[in-house]
């Protein structure tokens, strides 16, 4: 190991064997988490070639137990998004997507950050339960076409030691590192073709553009290589996405969309996904076609149907896609109203998940427990007129003690301005190669 | 810790209060050795400039328990070697100097490398005790003036931890860290005053003379700024000092300079070496002065009068003085002959160290048992003239084991040409600000 940390603090290029030594001695105990850290940061500073990042990603993704999903006949389909503000059309994806014959699998984290992620959001739901066996996991799929289920403990156990190891050694925000970090856990949920959405802006992990952009070509290239169909959108991440931010109110707000309402933008996003969802897996020929089919089973029912079946097979209440009502919401709200009169210039998403992770939305810590009740709900986002005294956002809270500094965060992310601006486009590019 | 971590790996300059934090948290194990680690490469890739590099030597050397001799009167003088092949210079230089009348108090570690340190060596002395309490240390210095002790279990434990794990993540060669690492065990010995001996060459850590003097610019900066009068001399280390490389056969050496004999490269820098700390401890004024002085006291026999004192205080059989026969020898040994006729151009210092490792006289681990026996008697060094079939090195040696990588490496070290070359000199230059 010292010859490796040696090699790629000289700028050397590391072989397979010597990726697969680290990887699999990180696993079995045998390098010790000093060795990890210094080669970590030597790889910040040295970086990972495109062969290096791919051996990588492959190793990492065998150092656990890998999905089987070759009983499933016909491509199965994954998505991923690096992480934004409000982020819930996994929730409304998922089924629309499978509601047009595809098989959707998939295997979710729980979230660290703003608010959960996609399995917290779904404990929501009263009685709904994301832990299964690798048996009821396939059973489902093939009696239904879909599950969202969440990673075993022993899901690419190399991720989760090197993760935790660079989140406190300030080795986190390498290209290479977050590229084989993500890939090595889809490719392990076993998808033949994986759609990224890949975020930017002010409430993303990439601030610009160009850094977006890049991690998705590093990521596209690797699934391509690794012999799984790969492409990437670049979408906005400077505000929230729709309305609601926060667990209980994200899948109120996913099921708006399946009840043929909800957010333009949201929709617009998961339209623009969903589309390279079936043209990536086959199921249609063109992008036109994909929309079309997707629109149509928003309005004729279909997707909001498999999402209810989805929660009746993982002991849900299925019945609060038609009543959300009965999902449970916080007992205190608050207005955040405005002070001027014009139009909303800016509604910072980084603020405005800070200020729901303060009201319990999200873990700040591992093992910080999440209020699934909490949350922010806008009513305005940039481009939105609004006159003295308007609401802004209403905050849905329990817990007081940081409400104080929430109401700050919202009040600082917004921006108000005489002049008029325009909407900002949601989907920025697309990476295929 | 993760806030420092991130500022150096940004190139930030760590600030006093931060450093001490770091060290304090790496001695009472609240900062993990995995944090360490990462911020280790990161110095390692952005450096630290003379105020934080002083700044860690400082609160290093403060880390554990540090030497109080201010019940001893009078300048303590220290000299450290940066290390090399054959260096037993502090054998012989401790008693010359205390025998001019300054209090030589020295601190030594048993060494890692090609043969043991000052306190290995010594223990070759049948009886000889390196260990003794701290009321012990000062009474002897108080009685005769002149003490070589172990350091103790808890003397600058930040260096211990540090260093150890340097050593296992690749992050030994900044000069900084090199550095901060010697200059704080200096000054933790409770010396006013410290000559460097810093070597440059094949068989020293710094290979070439624009680093060592860059390192022993360094020292001496970081000793001056707190307080300790620093001089450097840069001195050849591209063949071994003297004529035996190995733990006994060392000591036999040093006192064939005690008694007026021995080979002139290791005397001259003896003279160099102990004319320094005669003229930095105000011994005497000049340079000349302190040379007459010191070849005063071999020739009238008072510096080995006084490491026989040395020995006898410290529980040794100090008849080994008038008598080396009573040093133990190793029961086998081989010459190494030449092959050719000619001059020798080149004598390898890291070849023979390696050599004489291999046969048992150093360390490659940590907890490598040492044979205190072992080692190579060289026969000829550069410049000196061999005809076919002549001896270059004798061998001595207990276990065979390695005995035929031995003798390779030997080979291996010795170049032999027709044309002639002079001697090489041992002094290359003086740093003292």
């Amino acid at each position: 190991m010292y010859e490796i940390i040696l090699k790629k603090r000289n700028g050397g290029e590391l072989d397979n064997s010597e990726i697969e030594y680290w990887i699999n001695g990180c696993v079995d105990g045998s390098i010790p988490e000093y060795q990890s850290a210094a080669l970590l940061m030597a790889i910040f500073f040295r970086g990972l070639n495109f062969r290096e990042t791919t051996e990588l990603t492959k190793t990492m993704e065998n150092s656990g137990k890998v999905a089987d999903l070759s009983e499933i006949t016909g491509v199965k389909i994954d998505k991923h998004s690096t992480g934004g503000v409000g982020d819930k059309t996994t929730l409304i994806l998922a089924p629309l997507v499978a509601s047009t014959g595809i098989s959707v699998a998939k295997m979710s984290g729980r979230g660290l950050g703003h608010t959960g992620g996609t399995i917290d959001k779904l404990t929501s739901i009263p009685g709904f339960s994301a832990e299964m066996t690798q048996q009821a996991f396939i059973s489902q799929i093939k009696a239904i076409g879909l599950v969202i289920a969440a990673q075993s403990g022993n899901f690419v156990p190399a991720d989760k030691m090197l993760y935790s190891l660079r989140d406190v050694t300030a080795t986190v925000d390498n290209l290479s590192l977050i590229a084989s970090s993500i890939m090595s856990k889809k490719l392990a949920s076993g998808a033949d073709a994986i759609v990224l959405d890949v975020k930017a802006g002010k409430g993303a992990f990439m601030k610009d553009l160009a850094a977006a952009k890049e991690l998705a070509s590093l990521m596209v290239g690797i699934g391509n290589k690794l012999k799984r169909r790969t492409v990437a959108l670049i979408t906005a991440m400077d505000q929230p996405i729709g309305m609601s931010v926060g667990n209980g109110l994200e899948v109120i707000e996913a099921i708006e969309i399946l009840n043929d309402g909800g957010p333009e933008d949201l929709k617009e996003l998961c339209f623009a996904l969903g589309g390279e969802m079936l043209v990536l897996s086959g199921r249609t020929e063109s992008y036109a076609e994909a929309e079309s089919l997707l629109k149509n089973n928003i309005a004729n029912g279909s997707a909001k149907s498999l999402f209810k079946k989805m929660i009746d097979a993982q002991r849900g209440d299925s019945r609060v896609v038609d009543n959300p009502d009965l999902i449970p919401m916080a007992g205190k709200r608050l207005a955040v109203k405005s002070d001027n009169a014009g139009y909303v210039i800016d509604c910072d998403a980084m603020k405005i998940g800070r200020g729901a992770m303060l009201l319990g939305a999200g873990r700040e810590k591992k093992d910080s427990i999440i209020d699934l009740e909490a949350g922010i709900v806008l009513h305005k986002k940039t481009g939105d007129r609004v006159s003295s005294g308007e609401t802004l956002a209403t905050i849905h809270y329990n817990d007081s003690k940081m409400l104080d500094t929430a109401i700050d965060l919202i009040r600082q992310a917004f921006k108000v301005n005489v002049s008029k601006v325009g909407k900002t486009p949601i989907i920025l590019g697309k990476i295929d190669s």
